[in-house]
């Protein structure tokens, strides 16, 4: 096992210590075990949104927490759900009295915990609504497109959900938004190698060296098919299709791309892959309006990226141009 | 070997085209193989800095070509110097008339064709002055701290000369101020598994899972020592302990901090080794002015990471906190 770290048990909690330490100035613990976090200066008057996970994803989730993006995130240990107290936690820290919306990866765990805080703030007077990414196009078939697994697509969500906050408008409206953010984006991931578990120490799926598996989730779940490893081109073209074709986005469209690495992946291999995604994209007459390249949702070690793409309005494109930063992810 | 990547031969330039389709707004080709890349509006009338180096370390050396930082860069193949040729269109591309700052890693190639590239450039009436980061303690004695490689820490130098340059300083200001973060900087890095490179298709060298090597260059060069995989507060304080005492930086010492993570270590690991280091430096009497925590200085896939430390004057504290901005870095 290939890993700096002193006890897998104490890993998270040495994870956010040494956040804290770097970034005090801006990420604030609001509670005493520290797995609740907001901005600094929260709650500020604006809608909050909270958002959460398993930790072994970063920046995902903490490092959306920022100005114009979540003002609380409840983090969970590696691989797993944070528990509804400490949503609750970040949900409290987070209401200027104009309620919460609770923005997150649609996962069982997650889910159960973000629902059972809503009931347990919705006892305290806190107004919750939630929305949940959704954007895995690979994860089921677009008839059960609201089962689908959420992944990197949420960056756009929390951008253009955290500029509706930060420009005054009401929970109704910065979740109608958001959700129009999640439905609009589609995400589809290619994995070389599997990740392994700092508790486990094992690896959690098994994929032979020179193959891939197309459609793989940001946890190694199983993908759309396995097979040895294809060119650059080749994976793009696959990726790229698959999520306009499900996402209908067509000539004419303009779009914004996040090519996404999960973990292992050198950004330059990443570039490769926007360098086809742009190719494409150009010759069915699709515009593209901002690209975005690096590491915004990993999986510890993994090898592998992701592609997601996001159809935009007039509206979206302005919340997504909206000045966003936080101190992992900076200016973006 | 699990790239993603079409041919090792077009590798390098697939990745500048897609840096450049990404980025068009803010990087420029300056010369037609596009191995010559400026910050658009280059020149802009302060001093030049030209950077550069073999490709496969992303963010360096392209991606400190931005605001308040470089104003060129020559990209060489994978781990390979960059041509004078190159180097010398990024320098007349840069040129405003008021010289032009050579800042790059102590490698021989390097060395070699910068050198080649200053006296092309005064043949053409343009000024250079050289200053090579030399951070890495590990590399060699500090009776020859003059011979070391550079590594990471070079992050720093960027940002003190670039704002030096920016605020309109001349070329020997630039420079005196360039050499002066070089001198106060500190690298050591450490690795847990070798880098594939594209063209090769074999390991760089050989280092058995489970083993560590700590000193490891930025290529794989030889640590200064090799054995099982201590705890991740274990190799901090190896790390920081060297830097300190090599940089003689002291109780009531102002420091800036980098945690910088070779490719394959998640980010998180590199949150822990930041905990660690901040401790240590609590613990001696030192005050961290900034942390930065990230992947600054790559070597493709390569796991490990390094940690850099710079002992801060009132001059140097001010230039660091300039703004400054890349395509890839973000703002920093």
């Amino acid at each position: 096992m290939k890993k700096i770290i002193n006890s897998p048990d104490a890993f998270v909690d040495e994870v956010i210590d040494g956040l804290l330490l770097a970034h005090g100035a801006s990420l604030v613990a609001a509670s005493p075990d520290k797995r609740a976090l907001v901005r600094a200066g929260s709650p500020d008057g604006t809608v909050g949104i909270v958002t959460g996970g398993g930790s072994g994803h970063l920046p995902l989730f903490l490092g959306y927490v920022g100005t114009g993006l979540c003002s609380g995130v409840a983090v969970g240990n590696v691989f797993s759900s944070p528990s509804a107290e400490q949503v609750l936690a970040a949900t409290t820290a987070s209401d200027s009295g104009r309620g919460v919306l609770y923005l997150y990866g649609n996962y069982g765990g997650d889910v159960f915990n973000f629902d059972l805080a809503a009931d347990l703030a919705d006892a305290e007077g806190i107004r919750t609504r939630t929305v949940v990414g959704t954007d895995d196009v690979a994860s089921a078939s677009r008839e059960r497109a609201a089962s689908r697994r959420g992944v990197a697509g949420i960056v756009f969500a929390y951008k253009i959900a955290g500029a509706s906050a930060s420009r005054g408008d009401d929970l109704d409206t910065v979740a109608r938004i958001a959700q129009a953010a999640v439905d609009a984006t589609g995400t589809m991931g290619v994995g070389l190698s599997p990740t392994i578990l700092p508790a486990a120490g094992k690896p959690t799926f098994e994929l032979p060296d020179g193959e891939m598996e197309i459609g793989i989730g940001l946890h190694g779940e199983t993908g759309q098919s396995r097979g040895p490893l294809e060119s650059a081109d080749s994976i793009t073209d696959q990726l790229v299709e698959h999520i306009l074709d499900d996402r209908e986005i067509a000539a004419g469209d303009r779009v914004a791309v996040l090519v996404n690495g999960l973990g292992a992946t050198p950004l330059e291999e990443l570039y490769v892959m926007y360098r086809r995604t742009n190719q494409i994209l150009q010759e069915r007459g699709i515009s593209v309006h901002r690209a975005f390249v690096g590491e915004y949702a990993t999986s510890l070690e993994m090898a592998g990226a992701s592609i997601s793409i996001i159809r935009l309005d007039d509206e979206l494109t302005e919340l997504l141009d909206a000045p966003a930063s936080s101190p992992l992810v900076g200016r973006f």
